[in-house]
């Protein structure tokens, strides 16, 4: 499999490529609006054509590139079913893989930061999105998020994993790219050391976290697969996507 | 490939199983001498045979289990042909693969923390042994070390590989196990980040580290492919090999 981890330094994503070398077809795990020019360069470097694009959840600090892409490539937009936006072409759901060539996603239903996201396994590597983070996680107070659903969606769905099974998180804001499932168990200071679900619950509730400055603009565009807000200051035009808030708190 | 990433904890050592699945033969990169049941063990319970040990370097910290597995099992011994050991069955050299079944390793000559000290590649994996830890590397003080050395074999054979390529370390001291070239060359607070050999230099230099506890013990048993001491407190006989020190100060 050709994989490449790219980076959107304005909200700190990662965007995965996947790639199958046999039929040339890439998937793009959580691609964001602002960066696809750089996406769609890679993907041409390497000779791949995009037929998928996959987000792993209805982001609140940036706007996907799903839309933009299709609409440049002709790609299909696949997200979680259980979040049901139209304007998507495939619903992942657990228990049933996406294939794209060669490549095969496993999605895992790891409800807590947002009530419908996904975590992809793909072979050895797993791409967390938001639920898990290195040393982190990603917030749960917002968008049918719940400490307690996150709690066991990473002790039940992720722990479980080998430990040697790579964890590619969505967002990282201090330059770390790749952990594994035995590192975070160990020691994510949140999530790790065997934490009860009581006191991980204390963890967030104790966050205290400000309202997301974005979320108002990127989740009504995001439920749209990628619509740039019309109603933003007009310096955050120019960068739609410019949204640079942690989603960890 | 079959891999699994052990911790030895009494001198935070990583030893690396590499398994091909069509022969059942494993090859152990770094084994420790008091861990050599629990390696033992894992190779069995996958259904192995250990076919070679492959060490990165004549170890200060802690001793080898080379020759203790090879006699349990027949084995062969692998270490850098440059480090020219009676002991060792096989010399790897920068250049010439080395295969176990369908596992391949690239062998590269990456000097400073000892002068005969390599790092391998296999696949999609970089083991760096102590020449490049997570947010670190190994000191340069001993057994021909040399700063210049090892900011050379870092920023020409090791931050020249992809930016996806997966970094395991030799050891963590904080419970880390995997990283990224994209990673250390970013943000390692030696290497990483372009910093010039000058500064690396300084910054090796300033360490001030105390004499190793160990090394009068450990490099003579290690240049026999791991016999314990006999010299050594009687409270350290009950744990050969249980050698604390930090190799990066």
């Amino acid at each position: 499999m050709i994989f490449r981890q790219l980076f959107e330094p304005l909200s700190s994503t990662y965007t995965y490529l996947l790639g199958c070398e046999h039929t040339g077809h890439a998937l793009l795990i959580d691609p964001v609006v602002n960066s696809i020019d750089r996406d769609l360069g890679e993907i041409q470097r390497l000779g791949l054509t995009l037929a998928v694009t996959l987000d792993t959840h209805i982001h609140a600090d940036h706007i996907t590139g799903a839309r933009h892409l299709k609409e440049r490539t002709g790609c299909r937009i696949a997200v979680p079913a259980i979040d049901a936006l139209p304007c998507t072409d495939l619903g992942v759901t657990e228990g049933v893989p996406l294939r794209v060539g060669s490549v095969v996603i496993e999605a895992l239903h790891t409800p807590g930061h947002t009530s419908g996201h996904h975590a992809y396994v793909c072979g050895e590597r797993l791409f967390t999105g938001d639920a898990l983070l290195i040393d982190g996680c990603g917030r749960t107070d917002f968008q049918g998020g719940s400490a307690a659903d996150l709690y066991r969606s990473v002790t039940t769905k992720l722990f479980t994993l080998p430990d040697e099974q790579l964890v590619y998180p969505g967002h990282d804001y201090q330059g770390r790219r790749v952990s594994s499932v035995g590192q975070e168990k160990a020691r994510n200071p949140r999530l790790g050391g065997g934490k009860a679900q009581a006191e991980f619950e204390q963890i967030m509730a104790a966050l205290n976290l400000p309202y997301p400055k974005f979320i108002d603009h990127a989740v009504p565009g995001n439920r749209q697969c990628g619509v740039c807000p019309t109603d933003l200051p007009e310096q955050m035009q120019a960068y739609c996507g410019r949204m640079t808030e942690s989603v960890q708190g």
